[in-house]
């Protein structure tokens, strides 16, 4: 039995990118057209769109804004002037190398076209569109390729939102939750709140309320007493860039919770489309931490939460070692240690 | 040289309580007076008042406004009427042993005063100001054996607030602080913000700005982040409960930052008074977890942070077993592992 989301977070329509605006979940359920190409850098960088797969795909899409405010110009100069625009595009956010892959896949569009400009847009458009398609497919992969490790009933822990809303639709971490929820609807998930944009609290409470997953939140401190307590059966997170030995960049917080899954002898997997691995590095120590706003950690729905005067380090994401990971859910299945071998060979 | 604290959270005047109301810190810094004793008892339940050994205080305050109250009893009457009365402020809430033990010195006045209903009331009221003196004393005491294990320049992590605010005044984990910057202002603090009630951010951020000593605030699950850069030297934390084995009982997310202290290997303190071991209990198995209201999860400054139609679980503490503790901090030196034995000996 398939699951059926509700969910579509993010599509190409005609000529402009829609998306969900996910700065408003829980409050609102909204929708915001992007008609511009830096409109579309600015709502990366502000987190309207969010998660690794998702603004893969608005990487991708923001190309063809670019793309089309460029029509006029002769096909000679445009060719450059769009290969950086979609140069500037990766930069909208640092850590997630989906973006960079996503831009990428624009970018082969671009070179290796041989229409004129009108063609090039029209290419461009239909791969953007060819890439939203294959995320969710990708992403029912690695959930039915998921679902396989869930234990029956089992209370599945998970940090930030890795959903039908970090991705175009489905999800990877909760893609696997859905297609294990397909399964055996006994399932459930203990969702941290994420500190400090609430990701979990925010975005994967509504996700999984508005598809009927039931659903837990607790807060990023507390998940050593459900593991203790034998409350949690397994952590399934998602990833913003995998290095070639298996170290994970994911959400702020996701090492802390990897640890404490360890110190419990819980299993600890990390979801994610090969498109998130990037073989050119070898360890999470090359992998770039985003330094985000201090108004993160300082204020709640704008409000200041503490006193005047104090300093504030704001790291955006983690990098789990790869020793703490007992496998990555890919949509070829399941990587398990040794990652050098395991990644190697998927990529072969 | 001895650090020279602003603050006074509680202390008995003629015919009340004063105190420090947390629930408005950092945004700001009043006074209330309770002068009834239910209004004790509602002002520790409603945390106006809050921190395990200012907790303590303020029953044994409550048992002073309590006798005001029945000082128009016959002998015989007020007696068992104000022992129950005791025992009622006992229940204000369950954790914290402090507040048990406070009363229980109370109670002692009482049973053995020789006195009338005015002289017991005297008699209660010097006990109060006595314990409030005290407090202080065991703190500085706490703080300057804690200041000998703190090393030169280093940056020390808290959960929660132990400090002057979860006390008469100076402080169990920030009186560490407090002694250590006294000696060395090199020093700095590292903050966990401590959802779901944010201790850390309101209170800890907030005292340790008002006395001048650097702070830096961190979310919940950044701990292992910058334990794992190298930039955390020791962790400091208070106590609600300590079982005979050193099992201790500290607000939620405590636990999780133990185990992280645990996988880097960076020094994990307990800092508090001997009233906060309860010898009578082995292990922490049998310390009771407080499970406080969900709207704390669910809500920060009166607004919803979540989707509706989530489960909720809010564990007030958490236990962190002893194995994972270096060290527990009290006014007669620094217990060390195993903690049965050390414990027992400091007791006789």
């Amino acid at each position: 039995m398939e699951f059926k989301s509700k969910i579509k977070t993010i599509e190409w329509v005609d000529t402009y990118s829609k998306m969900v605006d996910q700065t408003v979940i829980p409050y609102e359920y909204k929708f915001v057209n992007i008609t511009g190409g830096q409109e579309m850098f600015d709502a990366i960088r502000n987190m309207i769109v969010r998660g690794a797969p998702a603004i893969g795909i608005a990487g991708a899409h923001g190309v063809v804004l670019f793309a089309q405010e460029g029509a006029d110009k002769p096909r000679n100069e445009f060719i450059p002037w769009l290969l950086e625009k979609a140069e500037y595009m990766k930069t909208s956010r640092p850590t997630a190398v989906n973006l960079m892959w996503a831009v990428d896949r624009q970018i082969e569009v671009i070179k290796n076209s041989d229409s004129d400009v009108k063609g090039i847009i029209e290419e461009l458009k239909e791969n953007a569109i060819k890439l939203e398609n294959q995320d969710i497919e990708i992403n029912k992969k690695i959930g039915d390729y998921g679902a396989e490790v869930v234990p029956k009933g089992a209370t599945i822990l998970t940090h930030c939102n890795a959903g039908a809303l970090a991705t175009v639709g489905y999800g990877t971490a909760l893609g696997v939750v859905r297609s294990a929820y397909a399964k055996d609807n006994t399932i459930q998930v203990f969702a941290d709140e994420t500190r400090p944009r609430q990701q979990g609290a925010r975005i994967t409470t509504f996700e999984l309320a508005m598809d009927g997953i039931p659903v837990t939140l607790i807060t990023d401190g507390m998940c050593s007493y459900f593991m203790k307590k034998g409350m949690i059966d397994m952590v399934v997170v998602g990833a913003d860039r995998i290095a070639a030995n298996g170290d994970t960049a994911n959400k702020i917080g996701t090492y802390t919770v990897a640890i404490a899954a360890k110190y419990h002898n819980i299993p600890f997997y990390v979801a994610a489309p090969l498109s998130t691995i990037d073989i050119s590095i070898k360890t999470g120590e090359e992998i770039p931490i985003e330094e985000r706003s201090h108004d993160e950690v300082t204020h709640i729905n704008g409000k200041r939460i503490c006193a005047e005067g104090v300093r504030i380090i704001n790291p955006g994401f983690d990098v789990t070692p790869h020793e703490l990971i007992s496998g990555i859910i890919t949509e070829k299945g399941i990587l398990r240690p040794d990652y050098n071998k395991t990644i190697r060979a998927v990529y072969e």
